[in-house]
């Protein structure tokens, strides 16, 4: 018997825009009572009844915010949902619908938008939201994707990013600087297989750091675990820029100033080491790193028993006077102001 | 004196990302009573009540959905609102918010976003709808736009796209085909300005249907007016790919068929004249054309003579059984079926 390796590419043109989006949405089911119309209309219908509606948005462009040649369709399908319902339970709410807009360019075979589709029915499945709109189109040059998160919260749940106390302690939720450092070793990768294609990268090493850049999951137990806690944060963020830009938000929006302790933050033992191995120092990573839709909260200092121990957070600081500004408190017990370099920063 | 004729340009990247935001939200007013949180956090947050909320979304991709060669940015950023609002009125809803997302190359300075965004707050102010969101990014290659409305409406109010009846009235509103030629128009321009790129054109002739492709405006009226006529059509969608394509969207939805009159059709005389220097059938295009952001809905015949006269509306064919078919009835009382070809269809 001979195996016929040809891909299968069918394409998109065939179809024509209808088709497509009822061929790739086939698999989206409804199952949120708050929508009333999915799919197939002008605009969706949601009832949010007493509930609040939580709107967020982004727009993911390839070669700025992605790389076919290391990201899977698949996993950049899961990712794109994964990053906006990360922004809806840094709320505090819990997300419910997406709408997802795609625009590719002609060298996408129809069997790549399934990939991408099965990716986002996947993170839909798996966060239990319904997708309910959306748009495919054309793009001149590569891949964008827009996906908007729509969620749902009582009022007196909603956590804003302006309500940080003075003497509130800092909480990270898991560990950090992993996607960023996942990233690198990717890069590196491509570098190698530039060079030489047929070598077979061994990344056992880096199983951990690489799916945290690759198939990243938003925190969705963190929202349960603080209402069992009884803890409300007073302020919530996600790290998607970095640990810094964060705090920077956080602070500059409740008009306090941080103390962030260099030995509190949470590092895995795998960034840890290869960190050593590329010579790039764990805590910048940590610091300036971002992608890791971990949630930054303040709490107040009240609640800091209901915390201490819990394997889920880690308190790595906490908030001060405006006016004594925003530090890092190393090992050496010397302080470095913080700045928000952010993602890019780090790559110059 | 002499004056400084080189335009200011200031680079993005002397703002940075959140310093951008900033600035181009700054004119973003928030005048909507749902509008609990706007631009500035992880989410926007709505407070709908006891209101149904409806939610649209577009992706403007530049050289598939605009050329930059004949569309003022102005003029860009405030027809992308329109559209996407125009699917809000499409549902018998009002817009409320909407979230702006624009990727752009760095080929763009500062100012070229500024006369965007500026069209957005103006279709923002004229159509009362809050911007609550959004995000900035860079593109490689050219602009990139990705809007999502937001609207109300009673439950009882909501015209979906499948209701429509058999003996039901077809009805739209305004006039069709005349963006479609306007574009024919603009085309020409840019095509002649490359031979000779000190010719003056005159468009005179062609300000009406210029202005129907460069600046639509989205019929809010209709919900008002049919409201005071006391008619709630039975199946409601708007004009974006062509009149043929949303007939077939309805009839598809609402299990039946449609005769469409040619006699009946709306034309402005200005898209006539102009068909005829082009030598193109205006019934095609009036068919075929698309981007009229007009409401296109069935009535029950039992609404004939609330509607009759109206100067805003007009009955163009009526519902038949799913049977029989979508056909054109044309001048000659032939019966042609229709095809759903739209936009692109006519350009080859």
């Amino acid at each position: 018997m001979i195996e016929d390796k040809t891909p299968q590419r069918t394409s998109l043109s065939d179809l024509g825009e209808f088709g497509l989006i009822k061929h790739l949405t086939a698999n989206f089911e409804i199952n949120q009572p708050s929508t009333l119309k999915g799919i197939g209309d002008d605009a969706a219908v949601l009832d949010f009844k007493d509930k609040k509606a939580v709107i967020s948005t982004d727009l993911l462009i390839e070669g700025v915010h992605f790389d076919l040649a290391y990201m899977p369709l698949r996993h950049l399908g899961y990712k794109s949902v994964v990053v906006n319902l990360s922004d809806i339970y840094a709320m505090n709410a819990k997300p419910t619908q997406i709408t997802v807009s795609v625009a590719v360019s002609n060298r996408f075979p129809l069997e790549a938008l399934e990939e991408l589709f099965d990716g986002i029915a996947l993170a839909a499945k798996e966060y239990n939201v319904d997708v309910i709109g959306g748009d495919t189109t054309s793009s001149q040059k590569g891949l964008i994707i827009s996906i908007t998160a729509i969620g749902e919260a009582d009022e007196e749940e909603l956590v804003y990013r302006n309500g940080a106390k003075t003497t509130d302690l800092l909480v990270v939720s898991g560990d950090i600087g992993a996607a960023y450092m996942g990233l690198q070793v990717l890069e590196r990768e491509k570098q190698v297989f530039q060079v030489n294609p047929n070598n077979q990268p061994d990344l056992d090493a880096y199983t951990y750091i690489i799916e945290r850049q690759l198939r990243p999951e938003a925190r969705k137990d963190i929202r349960t675990l603080l209402h069992a806690l009884e803890i409300k944060p007073t302020s919530m963020i996600d790290i998607s820029d970095g640990l810094s830009s964060e705090i920077m938000h956080l602070c500059k929006q409740s008009g306090v100033g941080c103390n962030l302790y260099e030995d509190k933050l949470p590092l895995d033992p795998q960034l840890i080491s290869v960190c050593e191995e590329f010579n790039i120092d764990s805590t910048t990573v940590a610091i300036n790193g971002g992608e890791d839709y971990e949630l930054l909260f303040t709490i107040s200092m009240n609640d800091f028993d209901k915390i201490k121990g819990n394997p889920n957070f880690s308190i790595i600081g906490h908030m001060v006077q405006e006016s004594e500004g925003i530090h890092l408190i190393t090992r050496a017990d010397t302080k470095i102001p913080l700045k928000a370099r952010g993602w890019n920063a780090l790559e110059q």
